[in-house]
């Protein structure tokens, strides 16, 4: 039986906030030259006998996935599942089952899901893991992969093994995120693993223990994948999906089936799911400091410090975690960091911008980043990718005026067509359709600088769209 | 006799880095709506029969002072003294002597000499110890103030007070900046006060005691002031000065002169000599922080937390000091916060701009900012004021695009002149003569996006300017 990897992107990621930002978030960021969804793709190269990988995400990230797909050599198309909401795991793969089993006509799967945000050193035992799982799923069970804990570790789920399979383990119990007393003594007891949120099981019996455990949820999310749609290469679910109970594949299944089994996972895993876990997970110097980026420090030990772009210097502190971003500074004490939810919470309450977006934000074209943002002006530096055009459209309450830095600019405003090189500019009044096109082999690069009295990102009316968005 | 203040503004105030910087230090920083600087000129007011001030910078700063003192009412005109470069208190004191005899034609004059960065909350209290010290200081006194200790500082050096005089005291001795206990022990032992670097006694008395003391300084000095050059409204003293041996006036003179005396000073002073002494002297909460700007602090106590700008998040932290600016993230421990000087001279080793400039630059005609530095392009952001315009000049390596967000521009280029308004533009190719004013009452604000293959601030040939920089 073929094994069908299923790749799950919908988290926000608001742990790792202010790198990690919803629109943004922690699998797609950059990492010093890949990502962690990025990392979890080329993984699978690792193993045998795969179907290309099912991506299941939210609308809102779908050209980041996409892109990054084709970074790795993978074609996106039918293969990205969008959720017109997060619904938490066990709906995602519930959906990705119906999925499988449609691609393989009926014929059944075996789905390992996998986490889009997790860091594995190891990729040799990992695949040694993987193959050990298949075998145990072969055998009619639902595998978890449980890591061999470091340390009282009270931010993630434990799982107590149980009598030995041919391979793997049965599952004696599941435990919630424990006190720190209570993974002391796990830790001594022995027999307790880590609940890496790693899966594999045939896709027909998932969906059974679903359709038995949490008959609700099976329905939607079979309703969900019934009205999808598929248009501009991406898989749309139904709003079905948003009437799904939101849950944990653990809670929805894995607790309660009695076909629980674990196989256990010994390759450098850390799911970075805070920064004091980045620093744990990070390279560091001879004071027991992680320096990212520009970064002074003086008489500091035991930090994590990391600059995106502006100088950050540090004196005379311990433990610490500051992260510097273009609009944005955290700094917190390491042991703190698991509060940096509420933080995020706490940004999301006064809804402000600095929860959701960073100052650079993504499209399918390339990227912008808003350089400054004045009274009655903003100014912008836009990279259009090659071959990539933005949407015909025009503004009704700001005039534009472009200035191209590098690359050949198509651009369109009224009825002239233009060509700009490096140091051209062009002016177009509002009102004014007007359309921006990358004519050349390299990146396009442009300042914008926008004057008017509203300068509202939804002040755009779009006429024609390469990517769908009209 | 009449009263003559000298202002002191030579210091960088490199340890209120990354705020202040050397060319915009602490004494003309903004501290909402009003300067240290403007204070101290401010402060004048409560005092009578007085002179106008004399004012003692550096030559990169004269048009901040300029600016500063007429914000103040006061005339700059023949008033403001340029160091080539910085010699210490006691030089410069000696010019100010020598400037204050010529300009009462050798009649004699009480120097009041104040550094320009200090706070002092009471100016009732100030205004009655400068009559104390104004009386002592006619009884052939050379006069310092001495300021009550509140606690064992080691930042400060230390006055222990001798026998009484008719007003004031005489002085036993100047004790360095001490050791704890040293301090301690003084707090302790009473009759012992700090050192608040104010003085007054006659401008020839304190020649003559230089004379005697320093004979080398008071002639360095003397030379300086007969080279000086009186051009565009400020006195230029000559290259001798830096020839001049730099020495405070405390080791120079107070600290061997018989004819030392001291004046209490209790009027809530602070030098705020560093970030703990700013957090001291600022207004706190009710967990004891300081938050200046977009500051969203998150069980943190005893911390100041200062945002420039980007939301500055606080999570779990105390007795921190954090300062952002556009350019620099300062974190540092609030009792460490003397080191900070140390940081400065790393940078300084590192031949670092964030020692220096702000991103913000001021210039007699306004500033500009630069809001984003690439590979062939710089975006700035410049503010003319009104009635005020930029030197003709020309680029040989770069060109320049000019927008206009508000305000009526006046603009030269080439052999035409135009009248730039709001969302209208204009470009400087390379080579081509062009000069920036502002032609209307307000302020006139532009976007500059400058491109070419060098961008240094030095490509600029200047042929008229109104401010002297040819």
């Amino acid at each position: 039986m073929k094994l069908c990897p299923v790749i799950l992107c919908g988290g926000a990621g608001s742990r790792l906030w202010p790198l990690s930002r919803r629109l943004y978030p922690k699998q797609f960021m950059d990492m010093g030259g890949h990502t962690l969804f990025g990392d979890t793709l080329k993984r699978l190269g690792g193993l045998p006998e795969l179907t290309p990988p099912l991506v299941i995400c939210n609308r809102e990230q779908r050209f980041l996935a996409a892109a990054q797909m084709q970074e790795q050599g993978l074609e996106p198309a039918g293969r990205v599942i969008l959720e017109p909401e997060g619904r938490n795991t066990a709906p995602a793969i519930a959906v990705a089952a119906q999925a499988a089993l449609e691609r393989n006509r009926g014929e059944d799967a075996l789905l390992l899901a996998l986490p889009s945000d997790h860091v594995i050193r190891e990729v040799g035992a990992f695949a040694r893991a993987v193959a050990q799982a298949a075998a145990c799923a072969g055998q009619g069970r639902l595998v978890t992969f449980g890591v061999e804990p470091d340390g009282p570790e009270t931010g993630y789920g434990y799982i107590q093994r149980g009598e030995a399979l041919s391979t793997g383990f049965a599952v004696r119990r599941f435990v919630e995120k424990p006190r720190r007393e209570a993974a002391e003594a796990m830790l001594a007891g022995g027999g307790h693993y880590w609940n890496s949120g790693m899966f594999l099981f045939r896709a027909s019996l998932f969906l059974s223990e679903l359709r038995r455990y949490a008959p609700d949820m099976f329905r939607a999310a079979a309703d969900a994948w019934e009205e999808r749609a598929e248009e501009h290469d991406f898989i749309w679910l139904g709003e079905a999906f948003a009437a799904c109970p939101a849950d944990s594949i653990d809670y929805a299944v894995m607790e309660k089936t009695s076909l629980a089994a674990m196989v256990p996972l010994d390759a450098g895993w850390s799911d970075l799911g805070s920064w004091s876990a980045v620093y744990d997970a990070a390279a560091k110097d001879a004071a027991a400091n992680a320096l990212v980026g520009d970064v002074l420090a003086e008489n500091v030990s035991g930090s994590y410090l990391h600059s995106s772009g502006r100088l950050v210097a540090a004196l005379g502190v311990r433990d610490m975690v500051v992260v510097e971003t273009g609009d944005a500074v955290l700094v917190a004490g390491k042991e703190h960091s698991q509060e940096v939810k509420t933080l995020v919470a706490r940004l999301s309450r006064q809804a402000r911008s600095e929860k959701d977006t960073h100052l650079r934000v993504f499209r399918p074209w390339g990227w912008y980043e808003t350089l400054a943002l004045g009274e009655r002006f903003q100014v912008k530096r836009i990279m259009v990718k090659s071959g990539a055009s933005l949407s015909l459209q025009l503004h009704h309450q700001r005039a534009e005026h472009w200035v191209v830095v590098s690359g050949v600019g198509r651009v369109t405003v009224g009825d002239k067509l233009l060509e700009l090189h490096a140091d051209q500019s062009t002016y177009i009044p509002l009102g004014v359709r007007h359309r921006l096109a990358n004519a050349g082999p390299l990146p396009l690069e442009i300042i914008e600088i926008q004057s008017g009295s509203y300068l509202g990102e939804d002040d755009i009316v779009r006429f024609e769209d390469t990517y769908g968005r009209c």
